[in-house]
């Protein structure tokens, strides 16, 4: 047992960390700026390309891809386990809305350049693949419906139909991260190709449908807490009426598409924990810094003890999330998905709650500026809320973990 | 002691639902439509306008105004006690964006007719209180500032500086709800003439700045997690740059804007609660028929045993609010302001916090729904959520209120 | 509606409060010393029985008997509402070993009185409501049982067999309060008499075993959190063997034992709760006390914003609850049981929790001193704790709430 | 980084697994029986000799004892680091009354042996650590003080004072661990030699007091919850009255009582922390197998989804606990105690009242078993609560941590 990280891992913090500090922090301004001229909200700022640029011409690219892909192309990814990217994931949490795209390991294209780089046929590699990990275009994972608690796979309602050489799909899908950008030219969709079938965990099937697909209409932008969330390409509701694709589209099998859903869940979990834990760092680093430089009833609010009760478990509750998704990491890496599997759902129910939690104090120690535009806490919030219920809710995942425990006294 | 509501308050109540049901609740959908519309986000929709004539004609019109103040025009108030309103603003609350404008009795509106009643001249009455009455115009109070803990008044920074025979106003205030509606054609300004003074409670003013004088630029407007709301008028930063106002329209005397403040709070605080409340029994009836009509896992989610100790706690939390923000409402009619002081704070250090527990298991029990514009949980969240914030944060209230427990035993 | 209390009321307050400082209070040490030189820990110290004669000279005695019951012999009872006995029940929670003894309204003699005031035959009320009435013996609930989650009653197990003239009696029960107490001669015994019946809700009854019933077994203490409530007459272990008492020992009809059971429930819980909230006064006065006589690193603990936060929302919680009981009580009276059912379990859900909170927060303060017996708090804290777990744990009333709840929108 | 542990951690967790399954376990009920029969409730039962005689023989012995302590006769300990104790120390207190006893590990005394190691003469060493070491006699650490917060060591009011070749010692204790057992022998008092010295830091000094000592009187048994702790030696309030001790009893140099007690603390904590950790496991257990096996309303209780819930969260809780406190002591071992001081407080704040609320879900899921003397889930509760007071409150550990947190941004 060692709780130190790796030379590679140091060497690499250390190089992202001064790019945060020489191009990404000085950029949020700058982003901030061009997004009041764009055209479109869903445009993205000139700035954006030029970060990714110099990221990966430090090599800050595709950090996330591990090493275990077969590459189509090799010497895409940087060759890191879990483990190592996963603090680099961190770092760039600090920054959600520039680092991640910055350096091409943004959600939701880091998980489906996973899936087609592990299921998805040659021809599908060349199309999306490359340009995905070029960082040339933007993609969309199209699972979750209005109608029905998609937590639960077998709800879903979506059809995908053969049809000749051809697939049929039919539906509606909402919350669709990414797709109001218009960068996103190809989704990956979630349907049912068997409806009726006996294994209710062979009736989904995944497909790829390229976004100017006639019968494909990205129909609004969903809001977050009043927030549309443009420099993530938002959260698009999309209809799917009669769009017909070849049946080469397909990822994997038919019926493969529960499966692939599994096996997709994993890394993006440890992302995603990993950035809320540089969200939460940079929440404790702001509620600081305010706290030791307002005044009230005579002293600085940072000798209030209330707001010291704050930090402290703020500073105490990051220390042990952390650990525990560094522990998923390496098991990911050590046991593969399946041997990690409790602790990836640990991570899903430990770890958006708490850093909600700390948002949320770090809000109040700014008063009315931390509900605002002026401060980044209120809409890192929102984000983080909306990951208790995104993949499932919290109950979901408690459930299946106790249920876990409970079969052992069985 | 008697929990039954007297007879004139049921009255006013079954008035008031039955106005909630075929006026109100249809006109939210109508409200919405009308919204997408307007030139400006900040104008209002024509249905807002046809609300406030019938419930005027119904007789439910500034049901909020006690009938100790002595009004200027008898007659204008429908001479309640706080206790008679507290349960009618309630009401208002299940829809409050549209209720209490229809009924002309929203904040801040409210807190400055009564503040122009009990401490206006007649003059400013003739001029800004009986426009109110009528529901012409809207006002706003201008208090919050950015740079400093505006909770402890004695960090105003504004200046209300005494020139001949007018005053010379300069400051910054923001999140001055209502002050984005162009219908807000008064602002009441708190800041300091005399910032030197000895005792820090007498250097606080209150003055009339009417929208139009120059100097006064609505810069823009703050938002709360993403919302802007449009309905309430928004909530604006406002730069007051050698605003010039005759003498004659401070309000009370120098050094009285402290004092005036305090006793603009009770009142205020009582309607807040009550419509919190009435936010939290929608949000209940939301939560209950979300969890009857959905199913995941096999079983409706109202059979979820988590989902039903929500809706359980939620209930309980409610009826014990509820009890106390009457009471505070009945000391207030029995005791005065002061007499109610220990229970003002109470109701205000518990109400947002227990609401906004409320909305957000309302929102995970709606899934990506509930953080959307599709539901109103989302945004009724950040409303409440603010409430922990605005008037002071939560923990200069239980300070407060600790203190005056201590003094007991020392 | 009217938060002031009545003038019976306020004069019995004003009394009783009279009487717990001249008596009650000074009689806590003297009752833990002679504690100390007692043969058994069962006996009373002789300072109880002082309580009492003084309290019933002075009017104080059976002041819970509501007056809508038909007693036996007139006077016994004050003639209160529960309304006006509840404030009482409040104060006597605050020397809780003493006050409700010393008045004759302790549990579950009370609940064991009204069940023989309203169900019991003319003989049945002179052999032992009267005695009870008068103070001079003590009684028990044999309700719960060791093996079954007895919360429901469908469960128990208790056998109640009709032989001839007599019933005979056999099962296992725990935790019956008071009956380590050698003064404790009857118990009232909850058992199936039809347990293979259709109706569910008629397999039980109750009926009255005097304490020295052959085959009756006062078989151990059981302890809380390492207490053995010597002072309530512990919580027995009691074993029923072929146990036989006359036919005319049953209380009401054979079947009749669950709507007893429910009959007994309003009264008892407004009481309990009330009591609570007597505790949790008596917690907040002792942690400030505390507060303010200690001093840790250069300043009085009473300085520490933490500490004043636990203080305030006690204050909070403590005016909440205090409502909310009242309110249940006044339905009680105006609405009976049934138009209660909804704040019974409200209170049940709420009280114990929050004064379990209250009680900690108190401990805390007292630090080393609050786990300590030289302090009542840790004692009044596992006695609260237990209060989340009696007559049902806290889940299985939010539960039901909840059901009641939903189901005006199925 | 590594989360595995190494080889010899490994092989060290299998015997003990196995010792507790073979010995300590079925020695549980044992123990309970054989202490209903002793002369003395501070007397030991024969089992816990025997164990102690069965874990010396397989080398489970002083396990604690890490490697860099110069040991007075090398071999006593087992070469051990920190972190290689650590996970032992969890399974420890899985059976905290035997475990840590029966394998010499058990505190107060491990910290004794680790001052008297550290800072002892040769002297010290061999009449107080041999015995110690080898599990003859038992020892106690006397600093908290009934009559102020002793959590701020400068409040300390016990004097030592130099006369002639002798110190004589006048003060009161309470609540010193281990000291009503008749073969604690040995004590370590912290009191102060200098009060008026300038440095507050220096006022302090440690001094061995045998306990047959004239002047030294063991007053009482202190309470925690009810329980008296018999298995641990109790609480015992301790009175010096002129106690003399030759001036070589003083332990390192006058003065340096703070320093040694500041050196003291973070192994012990470590412990603490792991132990607590074996509980929370065993609670887990207990309360999972109590799910299992009862049924409420018709289905099993570990079917219902608060109890889901519960288990759930207190399996996410102790994951990241564990981490967190095995990483603490990979700190200690690579950084050393001023490297770890982040840690250990954060151990300190964390583990106690996450255990301790695991231990309260695993009494609700008990019902009345829960809080009665038939379960242990009560008493291990008293325990963990009481540990967020001992060394301090939680809110001390808070407040200095979240200092050492904001003075990165002063």
């Amino acid at each position: 047992m060692d709780f130190a990280f790796d030379a590679r891992t140091e060497e690499l913090r250390a190089k992202l960390l001064a790019f945060m500090d020489e191009h990404v922090y000085p950029a949020e301004a700058i982003a901030h700026e061009q997004r009041q001229l764009l055209a479109s909200p869903w445009d993205q700022p000139v700035i954006v390309e030029e970060l990714k640029a110099e990221a990966r011409k430090q090599g800050l690219w595709n950090l996330f891809f591990v090493d275990q892909h077969s590459l189509p192309d090799a010497g895409h990814g940087a060759g890191l386990t879990n483990l190592q990217y996963a603090p680099l994931a961190e770092i760039t949490g600090r920054s959600p809305q520039l680092a991640p795209t910055a350096l091409n390991c943004a959600a939701p294209d880091t998980g489906n350049m996973e899936v087609l780089a592990q299921f998805g046929t040659d021809e599908q590699k060349k199309q999306w693949l490359e340009p995905l990990l070029a960082g040339e275009i933007r993609s969309a994972f199209a699972m979750t419906e209005p109608e029905v608690a998609s937590s639960d796979a077998t709800n879903i309602q979506t059809r995908i139909d053969r049809d000749g050489d051809d697939y049929v799909i039919n539906g509606r899908k909402w919350y669709i991260s990414g797709a109001m950008n218009p960068d996103c030219k190809i989704f990956i969709v979630m349907g049912k190709t068997d409806p009726d079938g006996e294994d209710i965990r062979r009736q989904q099937s995944m497909i790829l449908v390229p976004r100017d697909t006639p019968g494909l209409e990205v129909r609004r932008a969903m809001q977050v807490y009043g927030y549309e969330d443009h420099s993530h390409g938002g959260h698009a509701e999309i209809v799917f009426s009669d769009v017909r694709v070849p049946a080469s589209n397909l990822i994997g099998e038919e019926g493969g598409g529960f499966a692939i859903a599994q096996a997709r869940l994993g890394p993006g979990r440890i992302h995603h924990c990993m950035r809320l834990i540089g969200m939460a760092e940079r929440a404790i680093e702001l509620m600081c810094r305010r706290a030791v430089s307002r005044e009230a009833f005579g002293k600085a609010i940072a000798q209030q003890g209330v707001v010291q009760n704050w930090i402290a478990d703020a500073r105490v509750t990051v220390e042990q999330l952390r650990l525990l998704v560094l522990k998923t990491a390496w098991l990911m890496d050590t046991a593969g998905n399946r041997g990690a599997h409790t602790e990836i759902q640990a991570i899903k129910i430990a770890t958006p709650r708490a850093v909600v939690d700390i948002l949320d104090k770090a809000v109040q120690v700014h008063g009315a500026g931390g509900v605002s535009q002026d401060f980044p806490l209120a809409e890192l919030w929102a984000g983080a809320r909306t990951l208790r219920l995104a993949d499932g809710p919290d109950e979901v995942h408690q459930r299946s973990l106790a249920r876990r425990e409970l079969k052992k006294y069985l």
